[in-house]
């Protein structure tokens, strides 16, 4: 069965988007995902197609109403439908790479874009949504957010990599992040390749590559060094 | 002036994209930034219009080429040009509220979007590239995080939210998640909107909102109590 997506969001004309093209897009022609973009706004229930309304307790922006997010979720996502319930949400969990591959290995994600200020908290207990943030940033809509996740979930579907093996060697997938990559022309601007890449010996090389990861690791992200996650991934 | 986005990409097809829509796409028309897309593609120099070869060292994948993107940028970011140069890249730092921040107060950036296993790293030191990752997990290439980091900037730009109060109490703003948001119906499947929100005592309002996002940050993100980047935002 193929990966099913069902993005909930009041611009259904951005998708499919960047995941149109490329890898991402010919997966999607030839049936190994499928996407269907749902417009919140067709389940308001006024004549306005209101989707919002003012923050109880007052302040800035608009809050999008419980009650008709729980009408496009339950359209979406009707009971059996085992799928993720998403909210892409800077207030949720950080999305990492182990929580892409257990995505890429179910049965698909129902998504639901967030806009304005925020949802309605009673809609996120209601429906039991799992919130999940791309990076400490804000964005003007979960939009961005669910291109960047559907992106990374699909590379990893069975057949969409041209090369399988890819997958393993890069950053994140052993805890590290990854080693400077060479190639031709031997020089650039007076620049060499590193001697030990082109010396045909494997284990230097491999060692070589090893040292120079943990060393990016160790300079730019040394939380990766501690953290619980990677051990996991 | 405006802010200028180029973005050197394999795939201009992806831009504008979500970026074309919603408050981004009406800011683009109205001229408070603008956006460039160029195909690397057009500075290869072999018939082929190669822009990767395999890796030094040996390996799986392919590397994009030092010369050949050196002429795009080159081309892209002529000598004078101020903006700052980014390779979106899950090497780099990851991206904050912060460096959103100066990057929307500054004018423009220069993007290159890595694909395949990455780019040559002499590249990135003589062309002075800053690696920027919007999160711990592995995109098809660039291009999905490009989109995203320019969602962040232009809605930051004068002029393009509607309401700028919005910035300031957002999350990561003050260095903590945001409080749970409540609108109309009072009452949603059962769930009132709590009573504290409707009391119209202004000051209890706020002293909750704290509360609630003190919570939520030590519940889901100790990390950002602790964080260096944060006391700076």
């Amino acid at each position: 069965m193929s990966f099913s997506a069902s993005v909930l969001t009041l611009y259904p004309e951005m998708f499919p988007g960047a995941l149109g093209v490329s890898l991402a897009g010919r997966a999607l022609e030839a049936g190994t995902w499928s996407l269907e973009a749902i417009q919140i706004r067709d389940f308001a229930t006024d004549k306005h197609r209101t989707v919002d309304d003012t923050p109880a307790g007052g302040g800035a922006g608009m809050v999008m109403r419980a009650d008709v997010l729980a009408k496009a979720i339950d359209h979406a996502s009707p009971p059996g439908d085992e799928r993720p319930r998403l909210l892409m949400s800077p207030r949720g969990r950080p999305l990492t790479q182990a929580r892409v591959r257990e995505l890429a290995a179910g049965p698909g994600a129902v998504i639901l874009c967030g806009r304005f200020e925020g949802v309605d908290q009673r809609l996120i207990e209601a429906r039991g949504l799992e919130e999940v943030s791309i990076g400490d940033f804000i964005l003007s809509g979960g939009e961005p957010a669910a291109l960047v996740l559907l992106d990374a979930v699909v590379r990893l579907l069975p057949g969409v990599m041209g090369n399988a093996v890819s997958g393993d060697e890069e950053s994140f997938e052993n805890g590290l992040l990854e080693h400077p990559h060479y190639t031709r022309p031997q020089e650039f601007e007076g620049r060499p390749i590193p001697e030990v890449l082109t010396s045909g010996n494997h284990k230097k090389i491999a060692e070589w590559r090893r040292a120079e990861a943990e060393r990016l690791t160790r300079e730019r992200r040394p939380d990766l060094l501690e953290s619980e996650w990677f051990s996991k991934g």
